[in-house]
């Protein structure tokens, strides 16, 4: 059990950034991580249709033996991660809690803004997640549909970024939020824009890095840990062709992305492309 | 066969501009519309995926016995129309014809442009039906990946979406292009801002009004019409839960959209969902 991989996936290649902050947190696990390419984004489809894609993955990174699950989309977190519990058996951690605590223990004036997709605003997880640890804090979400196509595109220091950045966060900006929820994997890539457009003083919570800090907890409580002195290696699968995963991938991981096979899960037994 | 209703699909809503100038051309004609939202879009994946999905939309229709099939998608179009037309017996009618043809036919100087998406300019299809029709024509390209997002956000007069065009466009406009594709069916959202940032002296090309023309020829040289004293029905198929598509679609067709319904086409035999 000791020596399965860490099974981590997300709709596409943000939750790289997650695979990153366990790697430098746990650098001798095995990771295998899947990128649901063929079927991104999550963040504009019904909490129906990303359980199911949630599941279907589930059952693959499952079935290659893994001894826990990172769902690091914070869609599918938000939509999919009771199901998920409820009918697989390892431990499965979201990038909502992980996110909600860090914001919770870092807000001074109890006013935490939380900013991602549609369907992740939509699910109001996030805010469930901080009141459950402090029904006190108050929280301000905003949907910010235009950030996912922006990182994508590679506007990181751009005028335009910068104005969409003003229009989605001028009014968590006039709440007075003293912390901001990163709540999707790619926005970690725009945070020098959403820092300056929210001004000095109020701080960004990237998921990524308190995932990593649960996923090392939930092992070493389980004794699950391999030794400290081993190197872990790193599979990537996706679903559509992998040259787009790899080329924004290296990106993500400075250009340590190492082999990437397609996949298919839409038929029954899910096949390893050659 | 000439009671059959016409099939047409697309990744998502974008199509319905397509099925509206269908509407217009043949109000007699049946059509059964399958918008593909649950893997929507296609404009970022690559051309097996494409096809694959366009494939499993193909036989959805079939099976539904249409008489004719529009693919109203211009990513779909470029990449899997040949394999479509290798595959079914049916007429086959994408976008990317039409539209190269009006092009060809409305440029006074002989410099044509086209946006799309990644996927459709990467295939070249466009240049290729341009050239195909007039050799002599120099079809000048450029992928606009935001447009879909900010046609979808409702940012239609907006001072972000104009920047966006002018940074996209600006190289068109500068290589005197007197004639623009519109070659992503979610363009014409944008037609305003696009041709505003163009200038004055340059044509907008929508593929749609063109589709529609085709698709009337064909099946009027087939005999395949009904009666123009007929009225024609409209069904809708989704592969997401329908609530969005109804909303942004009643915003494309001005509030006629009628029954949506779910379908899925990712198992062995298409279940139509209660």
């Amino acid at each position: 059990m000791t020596w399965k991989a860490i099974g981590i996936f997300d709709s596409g290649v943000g939750g790289l950034t997650v695979l990153k902050e366990v790697e430098k947190a746990l650098p001798q696990e095995d990771t295998i991580y899947l990128g649901d390419t063929a079927r991104v984004p999550y963040g504009t489809k019904s909490p129906e249709t990303v359980t199911r894609y949630s599941t279907e993955i589930t059952s693959f990174l499952v079935s290659r033996d893994i001894k826990l699950l990172v769902v690091a989309c914070n869609t599918a977190s938000a939509c999919a991660l009771e199901t998920l519990k409820k009918h697989f058996s390892i431990p499965i951690v979201g990038v909502i809690e992980p996110g909600a605590r860090r914001a919770a223990s870092v807000t001074r004036t109890g006013k935490v803004g939380v900013i991602g997709t549609e369907g992740t605003i939509r699910s109001s997880a996030y805010t469930k997640a901080i009141k459950r640890i402090n029904p006190e804090i108050e929280v301000v979400t905003r949907a910010c549909p235009l950030f996912v196509p922006l990182a994508e595109e590679g506007w990181i220091d751009n005028e335009v970024t910068r104005m969409v950045a003003d229009i989605y966060l001028g009014g968590l900006k006039n709440q007075g939020v003293d912390t901001l929820v990163l709540g999707c994997t790619h926005y970690p890539i725009l945070k020098k824009t959403i820092g300056e457009s929210m001004g000095e003083g109020v701080q960004l919570v990237d998921s990524a890095e308190e995932t990593a800090r649960t996923v090392a907890e939930i092992l070493r409580n389980s004794s699950l840990l391999r030794p400290a002195s081993e190197k872990g290696n790193h599979h990537y699968f996706v679903t559509d062709v992998p040259a787009g995963f790899i080329k924004v991938g290296n990106r993500f991981l400075g250009g340590a992305l190492g082999d990437v096979h397609q996949v298919s899960l839409e038929k029954e037994g899910t096949q390893v492309k050659p």
